[in-house]
């Protein structure tokens, strides 16, 4: 970490930011130049506030040499970690596609669905049971009826399941999901990041709307530094001024991520646009950008012709997603 | 709620969504115009998904006439809510002066600033006792220890204390705590939430750091929903592609929330801005809009020189703070 | 357009509000609900001066149902525009891979780097001589130089140029460029956008920082209602809270822009990521989400070992990165 | 500035560099840690372009030490500069209020409004006469002829007036005018900038909808940089996600560039906000936290109760404005 100290700073006010520097057991390497004083800072960093520091009125700025996050840095481990949940392998150049239906419903309606996406190529199934709604008054999903729902849907069909956890107290529930679900919302719930790293289920940990990269490798250390290193990564948008889309797909983060950090990430398209227009178009772009794997939401409800054009994709569109995902892996190769 | 239709829908298609939409209790009020056909739908459309409804192909675009939040509505409520907590009242024309350091870190430390700052005008103290922080190396806060220390300062001084709650599972450790503060990671918490409606205690919540005022509403909507009335709403900075100041302070938030709500507004300057030369001028500002109350980081800590100049005000800038909000509030009546 | 009215809301108030509607030629069609009223405006909306409407306190919302674009509208025109610049033509199925340098700096430079990018396949040749810089103290370009040195590669390659205007007293320098970039800080600069409505010129319109896309199909609009439709959009990332690229790339763009205009789009990965190794992956992902076009910075400077890294790709990197390109082109047809 | 190298830069890797910035006439000291190593770039840093630098692969990042800006810079100027337009003063303890009406519309009008808002304390008359729209089918202002008006109420009331330049090309229009203003959309049209910078006139520079605050001082410095050091900057909003405002005023920025510039800095809470009933609330806050000037938008047009709860204020409103702002500023002296 380089802390750069203001023109004017006094020896006195220097002394007392090295007395405090050397007090968290870091040494201080002291650079002084003609504009600036540049203090190296070599030890632990990680434990250093550096906002703290930056708030400091002799401090010009404040940077971190080495990142933040350590267990989920390529730095010190070079290779791609492969998640494994369920037989299905993700990550280090095996590809995922996840799909399902935004909530379970019914006992026919996921089968139904698990069927049609296998069919289709689909090798992990998605379903919500757990539903965070931005109103209380909302439809709040199956709970625990809807995981064994989707249970009996991994029965039928093989495939392996990824349901959202919204609260730890209801961690048992999940003990034979595959793949458990941190949402955007919950991406900095620091206390249900710890329990989940105390578990050995592989995390599909996705980006908060207003939260950086880093913070987001941030919040896979906080797993991680539990013991948990089956983490997968998700990119479904942020926030921004642009209203044509539900949120702004950051297709930048797949290749960002992927120097930064040897886990995979997955590109959940329907989430980030809200229009199943542009979800096809998205997950092209992810898999021709090195996405991991894909997540798309997909309905089979025959009689509701008002599902056609909302976020879901129809088993027909999603095959013809699966099908030309597949030409554009190979042609990227 | 009004759901326009785009130009070119089929009578089928329409008949398909009136009928979803009666399925729910719903009375559609059909419009039939030149260019569009409006519907209106009447009866309680706060269980409506509006962005499922939005999805659809046939919908050029969804509106809702009554806002999606009912108890924390002016229109329903038109009185200001007066929150009590410790024998203080904030709201409707009472005004809080919240005030204490960052972190609890000793009994000596808490009862010193508590001390000032209460001779300085506060009316409330705040001090962290369980710290969300980015990083899991991070000081986490001295937890449990801390609320003890902050009671005693609390009996020392006789003010009322508010502390950050992070995981429902603490809550025994708030029995005496007057006002728990939810912090802007948690804002969407669901469950958090819910939890902290079936208490009587008063709940500060923060807005999160990419949440919008309605979202922020729905969230205090949750805790209304579940039975408790008693919250202080909180504009503490969004995230912006501005780097000069940590977050943006929004302070026109003070106004649209008074418009649109009946909760009293707390500004929390020292988290928004991140620099102390910024705290002052932005409680001024916070004052002079008609901000309910103003929570501002005080440190005492005469031996680290350090300290100056971060994001924590010095007793005395404190006592200037305070009194010139006083004379600000004399000003705009 | 739809205005709803809230409730509450006087006859006379109402009265006043058609009036003056009905002053500015439009019909207004008034459907009275139970909750509220709704006005729709019949006739030319688009100079409805929509915020004014919006900001009048008996107004709950105001709605667009046609959008206030007419010539870019794909509505009113379903094909696509083909855009054609010195026997290149973009849009409408036909690709376009613009390739060149940051800024011209020699004849030497341009013509070598020209014959390297058309080797490679590109077909059209980009290259700064008026450089927008945040800085008076930075190097501006080579101006009228610039563009010379630039028809010289032209005339040396037989490839079609682009670069960029900054001030409409320069135009005459601009004869003989086949198409005039304007740039992102320039979008909404409305006096230029309508001087060059009045050429003839193709023109690469690209998006501002901050700017919705329905913005630059207004600003578009600008120079289609003087005359000139031979117009490319150009997305090239927006202003977001990340740092970890220069700007966020919105891929959603493509495809949103593709279902509102019927005028080609082109994606400048170079420019939004600002850094080497992110361009490649973000070309694949225009290319895979259909792009008509795509504009990437190539240098060819083999003395200076320090451009290596750089936002700019070397000749070798390119000639892989159009190789792709066309795999990926083929791969979602 | 500094530039901090990555582990693993090879000798000859920053002897390339090293050379490169001493070919641009720039002393480098090395300083060699244990995990960086560090260059203090010394000499005029303000033509080295950082964008550059930065997006090199060995270089880690680079740090400003001294900002670009020079002539606008506090640091170098440290007395408040009192811009002086008509007789009036801004800046350095001088405080003004302009006001008047979005766009002039007739003698009438602009006079009634003049003599309106002088009789409440305004010193400045403002009037739109060139009008940026986003749509080219929308009004564009009275253009010359309103700069007549204005003019002539200036005659009839000795108030100093301001208005919108769009387009070098009617400077001469400008003659009488006493402050010219650059709107937000020109705030990086760097030609306009540089010619208004050969005028004697002061320039109302408004911040631009997505330009960060050092943004705004270098397009002052590009003002200043050709002569011409009469310069106001204005705050009015910033482009966020949140919806419930028309763009987001950051009232940090008064205080930001009170430390960074000696310029006088204006806030304007009627485009920032759109909504009349917000204008007087944020003037509020703009006074308490230190602006320079207030420009609020104030109509006077009796027959059209349409205009009342638009953004513009009604002379009575602007009169309870200006004494609570006279109060406000009593307060924090």
């Amino acid at each position: 970490m380089i802390a750069i100290l203001k023109h004017g700073t006094t020896p006195e006010q220097m002394q007392h930011l090295v007395d405090w520097l050397k007090h968290m057991n870091l040494d201080v390497h002291i650079s002084e130049g003609a504009e600036v004083t540049v203090l190296g800072l070599i030890g632990d960093t990680s434990r250093v506030d550096m906002e703290l520091l930056k708030s400091l009125e002799m401090v010009e700025t404040v940077k971190r040499v080495s990142e933040p996050f350590k267990q989920a840095n390529r730095k010190f481990h070079p290779k791609d970690t492969i998640v494994e949940a369920g037989g299905v392998r993700i990550g280090g150049g095996y590809f995922a596609m996840i799909a399902g239906p935004c909530s379970v419903e019914s006992e026919e309606q996921i089968i139904e669905v698990a069927q049609a996406v296998k069919a289709s190529g689909a090798n992990i199934l998605r379903g919500g049971a757990f539903k965070p709604r931005t109103s209380p008054y909302a439809f709040q999903g199956m709970k625990g009826e809807g995981i064994k729902l989707l249970l009996k849907a991994k029965e039928a069909t093989g495939l392996p399941i990824v349901t959202e956890i919204m609260n730890i107290s209801t961690l048992d529930l999940f003990a034979d999901v595959d793949i458990i679900q941190v949402g955007a919302r919950n991406m900095q719930n620091f206390d249900l990041l710890k329990e989940l790293g105390k578990t050995k289920k592989p995390i599909l940990l996705k980006r908060g709307l207003a939260n950086t990269l880093q913070e987001l490798l941030m919040s896979a250390e906080y797993i991680m530094s539990e013991g948990n290193e089956q983490i997968i990564l998700c990119e479904r948008g942020i926030r921004t001024f642009e209203t044509a889309t539900r949120n702004t797909l950051d297709l930048s983060a797949v290749s960002v991520l992927h120097n930064l950090t040897h886990l995979p990430v997955v590109v959940d398209p329907s989430h980030a646009t809200g229009k199943a227009n542009l979800v096809a178009p998205m997950a092209y772009a992810a898999a021709a950008c090195g996405a991991d794997a894909i997540m798309v939401e997909v309905h089979n409800n025959p009689s509701c012709a008002l599902c056609d054009g909302a976020q879901s994709l129809t088993p027909p569109q999603f095959d013809e997603l699966s099908r030309k995902v597949r030409r554009i892996r190979e042609a990227i190769v």
